[in-house]
């Protein structure tokens, strides 16, 4: 297994070794996955070329690292303004979402499946404040994917970097902010020794799916009580890894508030409100891409479209009250 | 495997099978489980002891559902204004909650584990409008637990019944409310046949987790893989059954507006707020009732108190800036 970060890293990291040791467990010891992190085998951003070819039977990585090659993955990584967890599991698992996942991939020879989720990101770890539209322009700032060109359009400047080298950046002033998990990863890389404004919601990633690569000969070799462990262990990762996040991600922010005086902030409403009028062009625009592209995003948006009467009235709903009863 | 539901039943009864159907195709066959519905083999209200005594080896059922027998189950079901689904399974994953759960069992030779969750659920189909504090005064309500004390201390009078004489009960008069799911089954036992209102948000239930409950020596005889399999089942079962109420409950909300001409509406605040105070009491009430759980009740409200902050700046935060953006 090569996965796109390195093998300790908290939540990404070791949450992929526990789908490695679930596999192996349940097998009996029939399957065994040696663990590469990032680089040791392949570089981060080739993990899926290498599942393609076959160079290793499985990988754990994001989708929307994928960009370049097939625009179409980026609907299963994360979408600015999108599905929040609950949402996004569901249409994964009961609303066809996994299904054209697999769709997306098979001519590339490879069979995904979900396999971990950060719940809503931050917004990022800024080393001024920002007060306005204004100060977003010409920003440079570490955010890949959808979320850097939603980004790009209101006057920053995206770049993508790979976790290893973003602390050097922000501490350096090569960049100005970065956004890249939330807490429990933010506060192991340090950034809040390089910037002190830490802002939310993570409107560009506000349920970042993992994904485990398997190579479709692999699979296909497989007898079906093995499928149905190795599908199995994806799935037990995917509720895990955000459990872990859900776990750790409290006493994190506690200790950025509390030990190293971190300010966190809400975005500004007029900064929000062009965030998404851009998302809402790029999302259009993805979407205008190919056949494929427009079948998902009429099935993701229907999707989010229907859900949306029933979260007001249920999840949100209730956490709406309990915070007003708790005051 | 003894349910406390009929097999059919939509969501719980159907997410148990598949529960089954895993273990069964990930251990190829060495496990088999004959599934039976409440009433086939025990009745509902009698998995805990059939398990218990190793006339069946595997339940499923709720944790509530044994409140008379054994208080501290209470903690596992559903704490009326508790945790959150995120939030509970973060707890019983990676809080200690799962470890409290089976110490709390292991008296009655159970080993119990997570498997399934509603998410927050309605609450509940009353017949007539509910305006004030005065309407909840004598009225004879379905609502088992903890939410059942606390609408009794309020000045209402909660019945417990199974499910499959809700409607009857409802229809004849016999109750004058039901707060039984959600919109997936509840639509499914058309309570809206016999009642025109339903409130949100269900504030007694706001993450009901299900549990599989497995015989102590049944579990010990089952060599490491295996283990490692039906534990890995439950956990898949866990998010799966989730992600099939959050995929059904909106198209059935929608059904019951717009084809059956529900009135959804929410509490009124005093209502909610003398609910929230008599929840107060009645948790502090159980939290004293033993050593064990006064224990479980400090885990679970210290887990609970360091979340909220996170949860306001990441899932709730989103929700709202979603919400107020596409408005």
């Amino acid at each position: 297994m090569a996965m796109a970060w390195p093998t300790d890293f908290p939540g990404l990291g070791t949450g992929a070794a526990r789908l490695a040791q679930r596999i192996e467990a349940m097998s009996g010891g029939r399957i065994r996955i040696r663990v590469f992190g990032a680089g040791e085998l392949v570089p981060a951003y080739e993990v899926f070329d290498a599942v393609s070819r076959g160079t290793v039977d499985i990988g754990h990585s994001a989708a929307y690292y994928w960009r370049s090659k097939l625009p179409e993955a980026q609907w299963f990584g994360a979408v600015p303004f999108g599905m929040s967890v609950h949402e996004v599991n569901a249409w994964l698992y009961h609303g066809g979402g996994l299904e054209l996942w697999q769709e997306t991939y098979q001519p590339h020879n490879i069979v995904p499946f979900p396999a971990g989720n950060t719940g809503v990101q931050m917004g990022g770890f800024f080393k001024n404040e920002i007060n306005s539209l204004e100060d977003f322009r010409g920003l440079r700032m570490r955010i890949p994917g959808l979320g850097g060109e939603v980004f790009r359009r209101i006057g920053g400047s995206p770049a993508n970097l790979p976790g290893g080298e973003l602390f050097t950046a922000l501490q350096t002033g090569a960049i100005d902010a970065v956004e890249w998990v939330g807490p429990y990863n933010d506060l192991a890389f340090g950034l809040h020794r390089a910037a002190r404004f830490y802002y939310y919601p993570g409107w560009q990633e506000p349920a970042a799916s993992l994904e485990a690569l398997i190579n479709a000969e692999a699979w296909a070799s497989l007898p079906d009580d093995l499928k149905a462990i190795v599908r199995a262990a994806t799935e037990v990762t995917n509720q895990d890894m955000l459990c872990e996040y859900m776990a750790r991600n409290p006493a994190a922010l506690k200790r950025l508030i509390e030990e190293h005086n971190i300010q966190v902030r809400p975005f500004p409403e007029p900064v929000l409100e062009a965030l998404h009028q851009a998302a809402d062009e790029v999302v259009a625009e993805l979407a205008a891409n190919s056949e494929l592209s427009g079948r998902i995003h009429r099935s993701y948006r229907e999707f989010q479209q229907l859900l949306a009467p029933y979260m007001e009235i249920s999840e949100d709903a209730y956490a709406k009250v309990r915070k007003s009863l708790s005051a």
